[in-house]
């Protein structure tokens, strides 16, 4: 009876709704801008009209939907259902969202963290279906971590674990929006890679022509700019010192980098899987794979979907 | 019926033996030194026998016994019961141990890396009683690591998880003997403690009057010595770090430090907890307990005794 699920991933840009079905596969998908601007209340009532619309597009009735995942910017606790202040959505204030949007709805609603949720969604039906543990890096803005141990997300005592963004790599390095220095993050984001080139220009007296996008890295990048290629190697070296930590700590069977920063392709790839190698334990990177997420934009709504179905499984009904 | 356990720690140097009930409690313990230069024979025929004198010591009978838990220095496969090349040990290149003393005792026979059993041990009975989650780390010789969640060793794709000794804390720093640089293990070791005491030493041009032992540096300590303290101290920073990284990981609910390093007592926790709280995310850290074990030497045979309880409900029977 119950053979669908809606989703949804929000975002401080964009919210994306989903009508799934329980093998996963996204029967309707809508993608709006979150106007985070406009408050708590207005995204609120907007994130409900998406799941109306996303019903009615996709030709499916609420009293078949067992129930809605949600993925939403940490931190959370998942547990409860509660927002508490992500960095870049402003009065969300300790917001029982779960409460609120399954008034709203009438079917039970699951919270987990935006990382998390793609870390699912990789698992499930992406680059990590088949294996029993990995870890997922979301290279974007900032980094954003998720670890699925035997199918599960490790939310760890207090819902933060995964922060993998956030791991020291440079004792006293940059400075990070979290107040610590040198973390993960800084080096392997996208803005950290902007900064480690213009740091080379710089020190190259070199004046750029054009603002410096991660896209425009790209294009230098495979034009044979060598300059662009060391800033590229030493993020891959950067983030490869991160996941040899993971290996050691973790020894997951694989880790999936998502984000923009991944369609520096090889360039950045191949130094990153050449520090993982130098320093993991040989047990460690024995059969480790490093790849690259499949879902695109999808994992987040997928990952939810998922969130969805174990939490429902294990007990919580509506 | 089969209601008392036998368990045994393999270190290079001692070995310890316990006979315990199901609550974990050691009716008898024996302790004898390895030998381990007499090669592989050799110790499994004393191990054996020390079962033998451990179970008459004890007044039980093996009939009583539901199996044998045995910690074992890594790498093994736990699931296949095979010893790889421990480092301290000469001679063991692919050992299947249980097989061979599940021949030798007629019981149900579990490995557990060493370190992974002080963590379970300590969980079980110890420090951890109570708690969900925690990772272990001991700080003698090396640096071991044990990661315990839900109750369980998380041990990863092939065994090696919990390697937090072969964390990357500084990316060109000293040489590990794993091969990499800038271990942790390097650093919160008892002899990377000790490196830093010379380090500072020679700096100040100051002959030690006697060798630099980790039991004279916590009388130095303790009698004020400013040097030695800050040796103390800056290795409590990078434990910190750390164990900062694994907090932002992990989130678990309890660090468990132990081994010799410990009894440098605050002049090490104060500085430790104090980069712990610097570096990690609010949410690891509140609530986050960072103790000193509390089981000692036997922490290893008890959670080898947890280990074979775990496996042996789990499905494998004698």
């Amino acid at each position: 009876m119950h053979s669908l699920i809606l989703s949804a991933d929000v975002g401080g840009t964009n919210m994306r709704t989903a009508l799934l079905n329980v093998k996963g596969e996204v029967l309707k998908g809508l993608k709006r801008p979150s106007m985070a601007h406009k408050g708590r209340e207005a995204l609120i009532k907007r994130l409900v009209q998406m799941f109306q619309d996303t019903l009615r597009e996709g030709g499916a009735d609420i009293r078949k939907i067992r129930g809605i995942g949600v993925g939403f910017p940490g931190p959370l606790d998942t547990e409860r259902g509660i927002v508490f202040n992500p960095p870049n959505l402003k009065g969300w204030e300790e917001v029982h969202l779960r409460d609120i949007l399954e008034q709203e709805m009438g079917r039970p609603v699951v919270l987990e963290n935006d990382a998390n949720a793609a870390a699912l969604g990789e698992y499930w039906k992406g680059a990590g279906k088949g294996t029993r543990s990995l870890v997922c890096l979301t290279l974007g803005t900032g980094v954003g971590g998720g670890v699925v141990l035997e199918g599960r997300v490790w939310h760890g005592a207090k819902g933060i674990a995964g922060e993998i963004g956030h791991m020291t790599l440079v004792k006293n390095g940059r400075r990070c929006g979290c107040g610590n220095r040198g973390c993960l993050e800084t080096y392997g984001s996208a803005s950290g890679i902007i900064t480690t080139m213009k740091g080379l220009l710089e020190r190259h007296h070199i004046k750029p022509k054009e603002a410096i996008t991660l896209e425009r890295m790209g294009k230098w990048a495979r034009a044979g700019d060598s300059l662009t290629r060391r800033a590229i190697r030493e993020t891959g070296v950067n983030l490869g010192v991160g996941i040899a930590n993971v290996a050691n700590l973790l020894n997951p069977e694989m880790i999936v980098l998502s984000g923009g920063v991944t369609n520096l392709g090889g360039y950045l790839f191949g130094p990153l899987r050449e520090e993982v190698k130098k320093r993991a334990l040989p047990k460690a990177v024995e059969g480790l794979k490093i790849v690259r997420a499949e879902l695109g934009d999808n994992a987040g709504v997928i990952g939810a979907a998922r969130a969805l179905l174990l939490t429902v499984a294990q007990g919580r009904n509506g």
